[in-house]
């Protein structure tokens, strides 16, 4: 770096290019917090949707019976990969810190990251919309092959799913954004 | 650019910028090639998958009963989110073969595309993951919430469904390595 004199550094390019990255930084560190906030929040929500009622069960009567969360192995895919995205925030929050708090770009740690970050936005893409075309057939039925809906008996498993449908959705959408600013990071640093 | 003798030209650095850029821009349009035709393929076979068959309905003894991929929403949104991705490949690959015959590197066309390919991405990952989720149940059934796998009767069908999820999921893998490229081409283009 050019060393340049305490009077000179305050308008300086130097100074400038310090404070944009820093400022990158900040951006990156802020959204993987909200990444590992809404990945540990869609975990939990789906976690805790266990649910116990009492339901039709011919010619016994009412028997009770209870859904948890393992009974479909889409949510439970969903807990996975979503434990593993918040997992991966944890770390790669911690390697935002450490370029905040020794502010200079890494090349090439910034092009693993960025890689990292697609095949991560892949799975949670994926979770979610397994999580979300069962959470449909447990909303409404499907008639042509006789599944009946479930979700006007077990209510509160239903919107615990939806809810942590609804949140993977979010930890995705900063996926997109994490990596769009990656993107443009480097997009900025390349000589026209 | 540099205007270079043609006895220079040969080993000058601006040939090898030139030549990288070439395969670099090829390699874009071969994977966009493929993005379309895992994108068509996967279009194709799901909306292909019709099936009819004798069915049991007591008390009325068997009845004839058709599936198509318009009974199931998961499939429907399967079948939109690939067709999207079908025109979104047959739009960037003349593009990408536009910037092929003007070889040049165009900073804010790169940086759309790429944002472009991440959301394409997050499309077609929850499209599979959605249709993933759905065939399962029909393979498997789920005897927790009641819902009979239908697999061992629609067979074509499934067999069909589980197709075109197999190649929407190599279809995600071509826009995962088109990301990856665009970035690293990036990447390759910030001085140290």
């Amino acid at each position: 770096m050019t060393s340049v004199a305490p009077s000179e550094y305050k308008n300086s390019p130097v100074r400038a290019t310090v404070t944009t990255s820093k400022q990158s930084a900040m951006v990156e560190v802020v959204l993987r917090v909200l990444l590992f906030i809404g990945s540990l929040t869609a975990v939990v929500v789906m976690v805790t949707s266990k649910q116990k009622e009492l339901v039709p069960f011919p010619p016994f009567g009412m028997v009770p019976n209870t859904v948890r969360f393992t009974d479909t192995p889409a949510f439970v895919y969903f807990v996975a990969a979503l434990s593993t995205a918040g997992l991966y925030s944890i770390i790669t929050t911690l390697l935002s810190i450490s370029v905040l708090s020794k502010p200079g770009y890494s090349k090439i740690l910034a092009l693993y990251i960025v890689a990292m970050d697609v095949v991560m936005l892949a799975i949670v893409a994926t979770a979610s919309g397994t999580a979300g075309g069962v959470a449909y057939i447990g909303l409404r039925g499907n008639s042509h092959t006789r599944w009946n809906k479930i979700c006007n008996i077990y209510d509160t498993f239903c919107q615990h799913a939806a809810g942590a449908i609804l949140v993977s959705l979010f930890a995705a959408i900063v996926l997109i954004l994490l990596i769009l600013h990656s993107v443009f990071t480097m997009y900025r640093k390349i000589p026209n």
